[in-house]
Parts: C-alpha cells; structure tokens; sequence
C-alpha cells in the first residue's frame, strides 16, 4: 500500500506494542520494513522509548515532528485527548495521509477528528484494537498482544474507502481480526462487552473492600483475580470513556441489573433450578468464546 | 508426622491435581513419599486414572478399599456428596485416620462429616483450598495449581488439634498457605471473594447474550474474557454450593447491588467525579493483590 513511515503518538502500552509488532512483522503481507516514529507527551517517556533499541526510528519532542513525512498516524492516547492531537497535526500531514487512533469510544472521536481533518486533504478513520492488558506503560510494550484479537475498524462519514482499507490492512499485518462497525455500533457494543464489565469488576472491588476490608484479600482465588484483573488498568483512559460513552454505559448496567435483580429474587425465593439454568445458559455461553480462555 | 498412605476420593481437576503434586513434593517438609490411592465413581476416569503413570498407586472401585490402612483421606467430590461418602467410608477407615475435603462450603460440611464421622475414631477436618481453574476434569490435573494460593483450613467442633495440624501440614506440602477460619467465617468471606463474584460474571454472560446475542462474541477483548471465565468452570458443583451458602450468597449480591444502584445514579446525574473516585479505590484494593495478577 505504499506506507513507508508510520507515527505512533503516545508511547504507553499500546503506542509501544504496535511500534514492537510493526518492527516484527513489517507492513503488509509481505512483512515490508516501515520506519516508526513517536511522540511522548512526557520527557521521561520520550528517553524510554529512545533507549528501547531498533523499536523506534526516530523519537520526536513534539506531534508535529513525529509526522513529517508520515503515510499513517496513530494516535495513542488517553480518548479525551485525541481530538486535539488530530488538530495539532493537522496542518502538518502530508497530502493523503491517513490518521487512525486506539481510543474505546467511537461516535465522539469520529465526529471531531473528522472535523479536525476537514480541508486538510488527509483522512480520519476510526480504530479500536480490542488488545491489551492491565499493565501500564510502555515498559510493558509487547508486539504479540494483537495476535488472533479483534480491532474494529470505524469508517468515519468523510473516510475514503482507500483510507479504510489502509488502516484495516494495517491492523492485519499486526496479527489482529478486523471488523467494520458504524460510530454508534461500535459503542453500543463496546459497552457491553467492555465498559460495563470494567464498571462491574470495579463495584465488585469495592463491595468486597466495604464488608470485608483488607482482610478478604488474602483469600482472594484465581477466580476473583480473573473477574477483577482489569480493575488495575490504569483508571486514567476512564474518565473520558464514562463521559464519551455515557448513554450506552448506563444503558448496560441498567440491562445488568434486571438481570442481577432476577438472580437476587431467586435466591430469596429459593428457585434453585431457575439459578441452576441461569449458570448453564452463561457457560454454553461463555464457552462459545473458545479459543484462548 | 507419619503420614505413609493418602486417598483421594474424587478423581476431578482437584483431586488430579493433589496427586500430582503430593508425588512431585512428597508429604512435609522433608518431601516424604508418600502413597496416593485414588477412587472415582466413573470406570472412564478410572482407566484414566490408571493410565496416569506414577501419579497414583492404587485405583480403587469403592471409596472403602481406597482408604484402608489410608491416615488421610481427601474427599475431592462436589459438595453435596461430601458427607453421604464420609458415611460411607467411616466404618472403613483406621483408628486416627484424618478427613477432610475441598469443597467451598464449610458449615454445613462440617457439621454433617464430624456426624458421620462421630464414634469412628476418625476426625473430620474441613479444608477449602483457592485454587483450581476453569478447566474440568483429572485430563487437566496440574500439581503446581497450589503453588502460593491460600487454603482455608476449617477445624470443626470435634477435630483434635493434632488433625488439624495434619491436615494443615498437608496443604503446606502441596505448596498453599493456610490460614485458619471458623466454618461461619469461611462462608462469608468465600460468599463474597468466589461464590457472589462466580453468580456475577454469569450475570454479566447472560445480559449481554440477552441484549446483543452471539454477535457480541466476536468483539470480547482479554478484558471480557477476564471477567467471565469462571463460568466456564463445571455448573454441576453449583447447584450444592448455592443452596449450602445461600443465606452469605444472597447477603453479598445485594451488597453488590447497593454499590450498583449508587454507580448506576452517578451515570444517570452526570456525577462523574464519584465514578472517576470509586474506580481509583477500586485499582488501589485491587492492586493490593499484588503478585500473579
């Protein structure tokens, strides 16, 4: 597809993975060598990712640099932030440049990036890759945490279909799945399979932690790590996701909690066996997700 | 402490697992061998028992000929078979032999095996150990699963505290760390750290099967996969533990839901300083688990 030079902009995890996974695999089918850029917003970043070996070509003080000459930017960082990077850059992209990002919500990203790329001849489409973990910062950066995941690709009203094409083949050659969801698809549906589950194993830590106490903990099993793991996400990425996608949270902890009030009353009637195929029903479920459990 | 024949009555992942690692580490500090005889109700996991090379010595057909001359005997079945096969091998077990189990409820346990216990010259001593995973079966059986997890070791009313230090020596073998609870203690902490977050994570299953069906599948990132996996674990051993600990189960969902609604009327005002401040508590007693995440 022609793409020579790629700018990651916000060097955490994610920034740090795609640089890793892009310097191993190459663009593309054919595994084509492509320079990397990045911008940390933070110095002490910055000199991290400078110290990181043959991951990063070129380490650049601010978005603008990073950039210059590049074919794709993608931008990293925190949801609430991105919109401004877009703008920030935009009067330095090169003519047909395509700009993608990694945020977790969708509808207000792509209306303001777009209107942030208006007239600037380069193009916006949406990217949330559904990898990732609990660990923070680049430190952590691991160019296999794509691999066999899913990244939804959102085409945003202005995207051309080559744009579209390009940031899909550039999830592809990450290793990654790609779907295409509209803006309000994407959040709908990120809602329920991500940020509702984040705001329950959230409540579920501060249940235990208001009973219990500290106390709990040492008794916690692996059953209780796993349900609450992605509480030590960094809670920063959060705040703008709980205002940008506010509808649709609220929607699904509110489908939530019917189901919880009707698993509560079967308790306090006693129907066992309305319980018991309750717990079947989300087994045949869950066990439809397969693969790496 | 002169333990030199230990049976397992049971043959699933935990039972599997006990074997395995009482022959890779031995009994007590000095990794004393020891020999393991195994019953299960199943011919098939029988023959897969006995198939299993060295991990067991002796593959019984009755829970009676796997304890004879045994000085401990595990019971590894699900919960509400616990005391039914403690009567049934008490008439068969020798003067001073040690009980326990490993199922997640303890009051009832406890009371019905010291009953059936009672007169025998065996004690019952229950034991909870937090550790196993999703998977099921003795396929799976894994002797380093207990490595650093906690056991609840539960002495009844009647346990001696030589059988209670048997018992504690036993898991301390297996590489746990034991830590000693009353059987009222143990099911209200167990209600809140595995057995509420196991009924939640189905919840969760089964709302968004509910609202977006198999579609949603497809988009399940690590963070839902995380939150849901306990409910692939086997169904069959919740029936038993739902009614054993429904009293402390019902107490903690409707704890959980307190935390909900509170959550949910910050979405709905707009609040979202409270949401921003509960997630960061949430992280910080998340993060108190530390270690394997």
């Amino acid at each position: 597809m022609g793409v020579e030079k790629v700018a990651v902009l916000g060097a955490g995890l994610l920034g740090g993975s795609i640089a890793a996974a892009l310097k191993e695999r190459g663009f593309g089918g054919l595994g084509k060598a492509v320079a990397v850029s990045v911008w940390s917003r933070s110095k002490s970043t910055r000199l991290k990712c400078s110290q990181m070996g043959r991951v990063f070509d070129e380490v650049c003080e601010t978005p603008a640099q990073a950039v210059s000459g590049a074919d794709l930017a993608v931008v990293c960082t925190p949801t609430d932030t991105i919109a401004a990077i877009v703008g920030e850059i935009a009067p330095h992209l090169k003519a047909g440049a395509v700009v993608t990002d990694v945020g977790s919500v969708k509808s207000a990203i792509c209306r303001d990036c777009s209107a942030a790329l208006a007239g600037s001849g380069a193009d916006f489409v949406g990217s949330h890759p559904m990898a990732g973990s609990e660990k923070i910062g680049v430190d952590f950066a691991d160019g296999r945490i794509f691999d066999g995941r899913v990244c939804i690709v959102v085409p945003c009203g202005a995207s051309g279909a080559f744009s579209a094409e390009l940031v899909r083949g550039f999830w592809e050659s990450l290793g990654m799945r790609v779907e295409e969801l509209s803006p309000a698809e994407h959040d709908r549906i990120v809602a329920h399979v991500s940020h509702a589950p984040h705001m329950l194993a959230g409540t579920l830590c501060r249940a235990v932690e208001k009973l219990l106490g500290d106390f709990a903990l040492q008794f916690a099993g692996p059953g209780f790590r796993d349900c609450t793991r992605v509480v030590s996400g960094s809670p920063d990425i959060w705040d703008a996701i709980c205002m940008d996608n506010r509808a649709e949270i609220t929607a699904a902890l509110k489908e939530y909690r019917e189901c919880l009030d009707s698993l509560i009353s079967d308790f306090d009637s006693g129907n066992f066996s309305s319980i018991a195929s309750a717990l079947r029903e989300a087994k045949a479920y869950r066990d439809k997700l397969g693969g790496a459990s």
